[in-house]
């Protein structure tokens, strides 16, 4: 299968580090990235483009664009995995509605465009009759998407609960096991590494919305926006809320929750149980589903990095060279 | 697609209630117990079996074997859900091989066969172009195979690290809350429903370690049998052992482990960090895979139960229905 890439930040390059390191009858036909980008049908030497933006280098040449490389690469499934605008989706959506309509298959890391334009990006795939899969965008390393695809796939989804921020959770593990404020978890989850200088879209749970509409728009096909989502973050949560929840054997997580029947689409601090499954240490997630057969299921796992994002895109690339390329 | 069933205890009873409520596109056309069988390439009429065999009628006539339906019914695939034999296998080996053989799809709950025949059985199914699928197998209705095969299906496998016995897993948890004996806590899961007579089975781990030995040979194909499983059961395990651990914010949990660069392969009782995600209660099943890529991968949920098991049987069909059939 030929593969071409667009997105040369971190998702980008553990992608290509796994495909150097492994071989798995992918061959990557184009790269581009904000500044450059190339193109060889036969094959593009990775080490050398890894090589090239470790040093700060263009991956390409200048004068071919990410437009460029999905327009005229000779690729069988494009990837998706530049930077997510929450606001626009662009020019995400632009990129995957040209490769759709070239008849290619896409993967991508990027909410924007499934948290925007889920419908009309799977209408134009199924008409295209190619695959669209987003497994990286929602909770990381942990294979949801596959899991109501097949896994799970007789089963009714009643709802679902989720942890799927690992900043919020890193921030509220800490709280509770040392007594921090949020100032100082917060404080600490930055120098880890783990929160952005602008920690907004984490701490005020517009992140975990988002992952809560791509889960909601794929389980129940229901049309849900940002919009519709009921919002509050741990910002404002004091030690003492927390100190209170683990005197009575409970402690507090940010918790994304959809449950249709009651009307529920929301992520909020919630208290819960410390035994309770969805009750994870650090920077995990975890995400429970309500179903009719299997009752419930709880999936655990790292919710970002660039390699285990790359396991994602990778599971969700090789189920298209197995079930779709092969096909045709 | 058109399937046939052999086996109406509790878990053929549960797939076939879930084929009846459900509008899965999927035809019964041959059903057999210990006692009967029936065949109707039109499709049989679901209500009426359920109902004979609820009220201790057989569900077709005595004249017709399950190797009848096996051999004679018109189907694509065959749900074999007889009792385990952990022994010989049989006859349910033979009913599979039979199935193989016809080149028909074979979707099955039983361990026996697949730990004790995996390879041949593989074998033969890649020789008719048909698929063996088994995810009911190993801990109920956690698609832990769909898991393995798609979601992680980039990822190299290192290790595992599984509750797979509710049995032990509710003895566990009881013991710990409530301060009971070994003894006074079988008692308990006896009157539950969770614990056989003769507990032999699941406490002594023979259950895990069948289930281990399964995924070993389906993970890495490493030709493993029950004898090469090191085990401990539970049974000696004493009211202060668990004391002491829970002392320490730990608790003890019977845990199968494979860790082949380590060569090992035990199912053990172990002292356990209490807010590790393995530490599940009651009778819940729960699996840590540890990958290259996706790192650590933990998923819970209900490890028996009619409908739960018919969860795992019903995934494998549609997976057959979508992948399999429609390209034959």
């Amino acid at each position: 299968m030929r593969v071409a890439l667009i997105g040369m930040g971190s998702v980008g390059r553990g992608v290509l580090e796994t495909l150097v390191k492994k071989d798995l009858g992918i061959v990557v036909t184009g790269i581009a990235d904000s500044r450059s980008g190339c193109m060889d049908s036969t094959g593009i030497d990775l080490p050398s483009v890894l090589s090239a933006k470790k040093n700060g280098r263009p991956c390409g040449s200048p004068d071919i664009s990410a437009t460029d490389v999905i327009k005229n690469a000779d690729y069988d499934a494009l990837i998706e995995v530049t930077p997510t605008n929450a606001c626009s989706g662009e020019p995400a959506i632009g990129y995957i509605k040209t490769a759709l309509g070239r008849q290619k298959h896409v993967v991508t890391s990027n909410k924007g465009p499934i948290a925007l334009a889920y419908k009309e990006l799977r209408g134009l795939a199924q008409k295209n009759h190619v695959a669209l899969r987003y497994e990286a965008t929602v909770a990381g390393a942990i294979p949801i998407m596959h899991t109501l695809e097949h896994g799970l796939s007789g089963n009714e989804i009643f709802g679902l609960y989720g942890v799927l921020n690992g900043t919020c959770n890193y921030i509220l593990t800490r709280m509770a096991a040392e007594g921090l404020t949020y100032d100082q978890a917060l404080m600490e989850a930055r120098e880890m590494g783990y929160a952005e200088a602008d920690p907004t879209y984490d701490v005020q749970g517009i992140d975990a919305a988002i992952k809560l509409v791509i889960l909601a728009n794929t389980i129940w096909d229901n049309g849900v926006t940002l919009d519709n989502v009921e919002r509050t973050g741990i910002d404002l949560l004091t030690a003492d809320a927390l100190r209170l929840a683990e005197e009575e054997g409970c402690t507090i997580r940010l918790i994304a929750e959809a449950i249709p029947r009651k009307n529920i689409l929301r992520v909020t601090p919630r208290i819960i149980e410390k035994n309770h499954p969805l009750v994870v240490e650090g920077t995990l997630n975890a995400l429970t589903l309500e179903t009719d057969l299997a009752k419930e299921i709880t999936l655990i796992g790292k919710g970002a990095g660039s390699i285990e994002t790359a396991s994602a895109i990778i599971g969700d690339l090789l189920f298209i060279r197995d079930h779709h390329v092969q096909r045709t």
